[in-house]
């Protein structure tokens, strides 16, 4: 991915903990890729102050105020519903562009295919990077994961924006203390740019979901004895389920970790549709499986609760599944660590 | 769809009851529209005695021997898993280009996308009809399906190519001597080229094809009493769940018709998918949709069986399921003709 990209983050209007996904994502696990943060309603703050994590990074409120920290790169921030580029934002790609930044973009909306963008970038050399563009030769799966030597894991939940990329990422470290090789399997736009590799499950054609998966764990298995595929939507998510489906039918987990919000009761924006009880929905996870997969940990995330509140939830959780559980951003991840590292020891044997 | 076509249809090597969908179809619905079939393996037999119906269409051994029918166009008459064009049919499609023929075709390959093609077909005035290319305003799903008023009804199976297009096909005579005003929503390339219009969901991108379900459902129940909506897949199967379930969730059917085959009894090409027994499937299909939609009739694909077995394997899972069953190309469709009726009259009170 050429040169290393020190990044304004366009999140106009939206940065904060809960919108701006893909800045925040950027901001916990590679701050020094992060020049500024562009939203003027939170101009004058830090990254820190504003999301919790994410240390010195300013907020700047324009783009020449973002320019004059010295980006090289332009992330597009925020991933809207529908994947569209906010027409607003057209004027900022072009600015930046005519500056010689490149652009990078997880939206659906493939800028590299737009001409205007195309003409710009081309003037000054910048390069686009389209994090959510699928290879050109995916084929359907053929039930080839069944095949790995590797554990797979998936991070499964009840909801999309739960937690799923982060659960993943924030066991790698744990996991490798344990001297395992471990592969982080990266599905979606901003777990791709975390990782610098993997492919966007849900830009795919159709039919082509599971053999997305597919590939990402035979590739992801070949150096590692344990896979984390990153998880996406959820299966009874009215919008994505789709692709939940495809890449749990495709990656073939042997085991599956569940990532939930204890404070989230309804799928978010589709408030008709309610989330079980979590051991019901654990248990439909796994009858919907097509091979035995059983979900062997809980990863919750407790972001909107006090610290009091959160231990009583993770200690609920715990009590309800009788599976280990944890918040591995607030809490030490170290249940869910443990409990992929047996599963792990016990299937070698 | 401009000028009415008359095909040469294209299924070299697979023209039989099984493997030639597309051209089966075509030859089922619209007889009439069908100049020759070329497979030069059946040559000299009419689609009569190859398929069991389709008349006197005549099955041609070369290209020449097809346009000496005078076509106007040639229709790729299968769908190869993949559904990318094999490489010795390209002089077939160059050819009858030059000759002035249309193309359509239902292969993930848009052939319209080809600059040899689009070079060929600019030539002569020939027009390339890609079936399964998506519209391109689509959206994600927001559960609008639900606010129809119309009954909506999803023809689902236990695997692919079991009969869900053609269950759907099937039923609408029935329902219309009813006096129901009755609408098929062709969600596949052979549905959409049977019905002139739909979208096929297996070629959308990913995030899209519930919000897909969900548009043909709003356009279909906009004149409509009861929606038909072709099914695709099985949600258990590991190459086409992901559209399987984006269906059925953007779709939201009010009540589901079962699609089996009884000889059947695991995922073709991928043995290691056990189909359950059928009871237990249609619970798991009705556990997964996100409001209530029973399944209310049960369709059989008896076509490798004797009149004698067919008979008796209808009885059975008419018994196991306790649902109205038939064979409804075989048989009279009347039994889930029926059932969908006294479901609508009794929804409508």
């Amino acid at each position: 991915m050429s040169r290393a990209p020190r990044f304004l983050i366009l999140a106009e209007g939206s940065f904060n903990p809960v919108r701006s996904k893909t800045a925040n994502a950027c901001l916990r696990y590679t701050p020094d890729r992060v020049a500024a943060v562009l939203d003027s309603t939170q101009r004058g703050k830090t990254a820190q102050q504003v999301l919790g994590f994410g240390g010195d990074v300013p907020v700047v409120g324009s783009v020449d105020e973002g320019l004059a920290r010295r980006p090289n790169a332009l992330l597009i921030g925020i991933a809207p519903q529908g994947g569209q580029l906010p027409p607003e934002w057209r004027t900022v790609v072009l600015r930046v562009l005519d500056d010689g930044l490149d652009v990078w973009s997880g939206l659906h909306t493939m800028l590299g295919d737009d001409p205007e963008f195309v003409a710009h970038a081309a003037a000054t050399n910048a390069r686009i990077h389209d994090l959510r563009r699928p290879p050109r030769d995916l084929d359907v799966a053929r039930g080839r994961a069944r095949d790995v030597a590797a554990t797979v894991v998936l991070t499964v939940g009840t909801d999309c924006n739960i937690g799923k990329m982060t659960a993943a990422l924030q066991l790698l470290d744990g996991l490798r203390a344990k001297g395992h090789r471990v592969a982080f399997a990266g599905t979606g736009q901003t777990g791709i740019l975390v990782d610098g590799k993997g492919i966007s499950v849900d830009a795919v054609v159709a039919d082509f979901i599971a053999g997305a998966a597919e590939r990402l764990v035979l590739e992801a298995a070949r150096e590692a004895d344990i896979v984390l595929v990153e998880g996406q939507g959820s299966i009874i998510h009215p919008s994505y389920s789709g692709v939940t489906y495809g890449l749990l039918h495709g990656s073939l987990p042997h085991a599956q970790v569940m990532c939930a919000q204890p404070s989230r009761t309804a799928i978010r924006h589709n408030d008709w549709v309610a989330i079980p009880p979590l051991p019901e929905f654990i248990a439909l996870h796994e009858r919907v499986a097509l091979r035995p997969a059983p979900v062997i940990a809980v990863a919750l995330n407790t972001l909107d609760m006090n610290d009091a509140d959160a231990a009583a939830a993770v200690e609920r959780v715990g009590r309800e599944t009788g599976l280990p559980t944890t918040d591995p951003v607030r809490f030490d991840p170290a249940p869910v660590v443990d409990a992929i590292d047996t599963f792990h020891r016990a299937r070698a044997h």
